[in-house]
């Protein structure tokens, strides 16, 4: 590893993958939504760790500026998004803040209440925090420590050629909003465990394109997404409208959607989209292939392209679809 | 709760107590070193989140710069050192690094080597991590998960007057560099927990007189501590030349010790110091009396003071023993 070398967020995930020591019972580590831990016979834990950042997820002044219980309900629905991606139950979160020392107590205890309206609503407990005061960005730290059957958890990892791929609810332009308040999709992923359908899942943070990377990657898999069966948002629209984009480029990269984007067997498939009684609309946009294909995308008029690099690196901004904010 | 109040830490954890959702298996939430999740019948786990901050727990330049090792391992044993104040042995860490941009990749890999060479020693996972840009100080914060017997974790209340305090290794003077390279004393509370004597346990990051504050408070009861008695490093003799401090501000405020400090009934304090066979030295500094009395310093020449307020607010420095640096 060079010494000037600048860094960029996949290598230094797998640089930490390949260095992070183990234990008897973890059964799943890094690079997937959470980690796994086998607690006892029958229980696993899942284990995650996120954060928030002032200037990179929310901003406090000017133009789309976050109230402060906003950005503690965004600091913990991210975490228990990441819990229901791996389609467990949460118990915990721990939160840790950091604030500059010049800010009225009252933004700390909104953004605490922000937190635990998130956790109170899902049933979850606030069972730790540590405060720290700052001279940069106000920053939220969250861990949350989620429930589920032993060797249950909705992995990466487990998507074959033939596999159905469905996403819920709708994608693109959550920045104009919908990333300071959204619901994570708990319930429904509770509804997919249930259902026992699921092969490989995770949820859509950094932008369908990057996020389905991901499961390819992890599943040894390739995929084709059919642009004309993409959810939209409304807020997608009105954002490519703005900003004079191509309104697929905010769905495939905007990111920040925390819907969950998974893989059911083609047999499955049928019988999920007939028993979906959840409110989240819940959409197949395409299918797994051979890892040979690559990652594809299939525009309406018929013609394949790979799919575009979108999404977003903490440490790079790709040249195409890169977040604007 | 006032607009314009300056953030107190004290107050703040306070209302943050107050206002944390629970769930039926946390049994333990903020408040004490770690929360106490009742996971299966005989096994419960500890959960902590913890932070270190550039400029406030390290620097990264001039006098005392730590490595990118050290600021790694110092976030990972912080957390450890509060799984073990619990009696708990480590299961995994979670760290969620923020590191400006500009930096070279070679930092961010330093410092994992030194989390995971910290979390390698004791037998613990690096399960997860989060890595994120910022323009601020370089921050690292740790989320540890512990597992120890059914309701066996030691807690800051439980302590009795007529109890003996008791603390491990040597105090103050830890900025000299100690606090860069501290071991955890992982290893003494799993002695402790299976000589089955303590009663009520911490561990000093704040300082000796802030951190007995907290099990005081918790147990409702006061404190007399001999000042003869105290282990004093020789990093505090040295720090207290160098600063024309008197020794004893920095054995009660400097913090960042990581020693254990416990409550030991006085039938089994004898046992204890007959019994002890660990490396780390062990020292009976005090007892507990009832609350009324408060928190005394007893001085060698035989007169009792009310304990100085010492240590380390991270909003307020008193006008005491304030951390220098």
């Amino acid at each position: 590893m060079g010494e000037n070398r600048v860094m960029s967020e996949s290598s230094l995930v797998k640089a930490f993958r390949d260095r992070a020591p183990g234990h008897p019972w973890v059964s799943v580590g890094p690079g997937h939504d959470a980690a796994i831990i086998e607690w006892k016979a029958d229980r696993d834990a899942a284990f995650k760790i996120d954060s928030v950042v002032e200037g990179v997820h929310f901003v406090l002044e000017g133009e789309g500026a976050a109230t402060p219980e906003q950005v503690g309900w965004k600091a913990a629905a991210r975490a228990l998004s990441d819990i229901a991606a791996v389609g467990f139950d949460p118990v915990a979160i721990a939160a840790a803040v950091a604030i500059r020392s010049d800010f009225p107590e009252d933004f700390a205890l909104r953004l605490f209440d922000g937190l635990s309206d998130c956790c109170c609503r899902f049933g979850c407990a606030v069972a730790g925090g540590d405060m720290s005061s700052t001279r940069g960005p106000v920053t939220v730290v969250v861990s949350a420590i989620g429930a589920g059957p032993r060797g249950g958890a909705f992995l990466r990892k487990g998507a074959s050629p033939g596999d159905a791929l469905f996403v819920t609810g709708e994608l693109g332009g959550s920045l104009a909003g919908r990333h300071l308040s959204f619901v994570p999709r708990l319930a429904e992923a509770r509804r997919l465990r249930a259902l026992g359908v699921v092969r490989a899942m995770t949820d859509i943070s950094d932008g369908l394109a990057r996020d389905l990377r991901h499961i390819c990657e992890e599943s040894g898999v390739g995929a084709v997404v059919e642009e004309a069966a993409l959810p939209v948002s409304a807020d997608a629209y009105a954002r490519a409208l703005r900003g004079k984009r191509p309104v697929m480029e905010c769905v495939l990269g905007d990111g920040e959607d925390y819907e969950l984007l998974f893989a059911v067997s083609g047999r499955d498939a049928a019988r999920l989209a007939k028993e979906w009684d959840m409110p989240a609309r819940l959409t197949r946009i395409g299918w797994f292939v051979v890892r040979e294909k690559g990652i594809l995308l299939c525009r309406p008029d018929g013609t394949v392209t790979p799919m575009p690099a979108a999404g977003y690196d903490h440490f790079r901004r790709p040249g195409g679809g890169a977040r604007p904010k």
